[in-house]
C-alpha cells in the first residue's frame, strides 16, 4: 500500500519537475552549454538539443532546403538528456518542440555563448535566434552569453548569476512577446544585474582582403564594433563596462509602432 | 572650352545622381530582383549586389568561417551593374558597401521576394535581414515581398507601387533606426497602401517526418502559418486579405522598452 502510494507520489513529483530545453549556437562541443546546463540542473528536467556543429553569426536561420537528423548522445548526468541536430539554433528549437521534448518546455535557455551578444549583435546572434524561436512558441526564454571568445573562457563567476536569472524566470515567467537577451562580464566578479535596453552601435572596417595564388581577390570577415552612443548611462555596453550582467527585454515584433503614423502621411 | 564645361557638368550630373544598392534572398537568378530594378532605372545608378545561390530563410545569418568573392557579371542595361557575393544577404550589404559601390548609397532595396514577408515571418527573412543591415549602416532601406511563392510569378501589378514606395522612401528618407517591410498581394491589382503594424504569427506542424532506407527518421521543414489575431484590423495580415499592400515601419533596435520597468522589479 505505501509502496504503491509511493510509486504515485514519485510519478506526480517526476511529472512537475520543470523541462528545460537548453541549446546554443557553438555546438554540442562548446563548454558554455555544459555550464550552463550545470548552473540550472537543480531546477528540473534537462534536454539539451544543441547543434552538431558550429553556428555562429546565423541570426534566427533555418534549414529550408534540406533535411535535419536527431541524434540522441549518452549523458553521464541524471535528469539530462543531450541530442544534436545538424541544422541551426533556430532549427533546434523548432524540431526539438515537434519530435523531441515530451510537453512543451516550462523555459528555454540558450548559451552560454562564447562572445558577447550586446547591443545591435543580438541581430546577428544565433543563441538569441533561438531565444525568440522559444518565444514566438509561447515559451519563456532567455540567452547567456558571457564576453569572453575562447573556448577556453572561465565561467566560474557566472554561475550565480545564471541560477538566479533563470530560476526567477521559471517562477514569474515574462511577458507575452518578450524575452531575454542577458550578457555577463568576463574575468571578474561581476558586480550586480542591470536591467537596460541595448545600445545602438554597429561594426566597421569589416573586411580583410588577400589575394588568392592566382591573384584574385577574396573577403574574410573581421571588423570591430562601435558604440553608437557611449556617453548614454542607460545601455548594456554602459553597465558592462561597468562590470554588471546586464539583461535587455527583446520583443519579438519588431515594428517602430511609433514610427507608423510618420510613415503613412508619407503615403496619403 | 565648352567641351571642359560640358564634361565637368556631365561629371556633376553623374555624381549627383541618387545610388540605389539592391539585393535579395533569393539569388541573382530571381525574376523578382531584375524586376525590382527596372521599377526603380528611372531614379538612380544601380548597383545589384546579390547572393550568387539562394538563401531563404536565412534572417541576418552572416559567413563568419569562410571566405567571401566578389563576382562582377556583364550588365546589358545602362546605368545598372551586376555583382554576385558567394554569401548571405547580409554578407552582399556588408561587402558591396566595403569594397563595391563607390560612395554610400541614397537607399538600399532588397526583393523583390518570391514569397510572403509578413507578419513574424520578418524574423526568418534574408531580404530584411539585407534590410535591417542597411538601417543598421544608417542608410534608408526597403524591403519587397510579393505574395507568391514562385519562381515565374507576375511581378506586373506590383510596379506602380515598388516605384511609388522607393521614389518617396528615397526623396524623403526614414527616421533613424527604422526601415520597412514592405508586402504585395499577389494576382490583383492592388487597392492601395496601408502602413500597419506586423501581426502577432507563428508556424505550426513545421516538420514532415521521413524515413531512410536503412530506417532511421529524418525530418524536412514545412508547416503552416497562424495569424494569432486574425480579428486584429490594423495588422499587415488585415490588409494583405484585403489585397493591400502593406508596409510595417520596422525598429533595428528589439528592445522591450515598455517591460524594462517590470522585469527590473524581478531583480530588485
Amino acid at each position: 500500500m505505501f509502496k504503491k502510494y509511493n510509486d504515485k507520489f514519485i510519478t506526480i513529483m517526476e511529472n512537475t519537475r520543470p523541462l528545460i530545453l537548453i541549446t546554443n549556437d557553438d555546438s554540442i562541443d562548446a563548454p558554455g552549454i555544459h555550464h550552463l546546463a550545470e548552473c540550472v540542473r537543480s531546477l528540473g528536467d534537462i534536454y539539451i538539443v544543441a547543434p552538431a556543429h558550429p553556428h555562429s553569426g546565423q541570426s534566427s536561420a533555418l534549414t529550408v532546403g534540406s533535411p535535419l537528423r536527431i541524434t540522441e548522445l549518452p549523458s553521464d548526468k541524471e535528469g539530462v538528456r543531450l541530442f544534436t541536430v545538424n541544422g541551426t539554433p533556430v532549427d533546434c528549437i523548432k524540431l526539438a518542440l515537434h519530435a523531441i521534448v515530451p510537453r512543451k518546455p516550462d523555459i528555454v535557455l540558450s548559451g552560454i555563448n562564447h562572445g558577447s551578444n550586446s547591443s545591435v549583435n543580438i541581430i546577428y546572434s544565433g543563441t538569441m535566434g533561438a531565444v525568440l524561436e522559444a518565444c514566438i512558441q509561447g515559451i519563456p526564454a532567455v540567452g547567456f552569453s558571457l564576453l569572453h571568445h575562447s573556448l577556453k573562457a572561465d565561467f566560474t563567476f557566472s554561475t550565480a548569476f545564471v541560477a538566479a536569472i533563470a530560476s526567477k524566470i521559471l517562477a514569474t515567467g515574462l511577458p507575452e512577446g518578450v524575452c531575454l537577451n542577458v550578457n555577463i562580464p568576463a574575468k571578474v566578479i561581476p558586480e550586480g544585474i542591470k536591467v537596460c535596453r541595448a545600445a545602438r552601435g554597429r561594426w566597421t572596417d569589416e573586411y580583410k582582403r588577400y589575394l588568392d595564388p592566382m591573384g584574385v581577390p577574396f573577403y574574410w570577415l573581421t571588423g570591430h564594433f562601435i558604440d553608437e552612443e557611449p556617453n548614454a548611462d542607460d545601455t548594456d555596453e554602459y553597465w558592462l563596462r561597468r562590470r554588471y550582467v546586464t539583461v535587455v527585454p527583446v520583443s519579438v515584433d519588431q515594428t517602430a509602432l511609433g514610427a507608423i503614423k510618420d510613415i503613412a502621411a508619407k503615403f496619403e
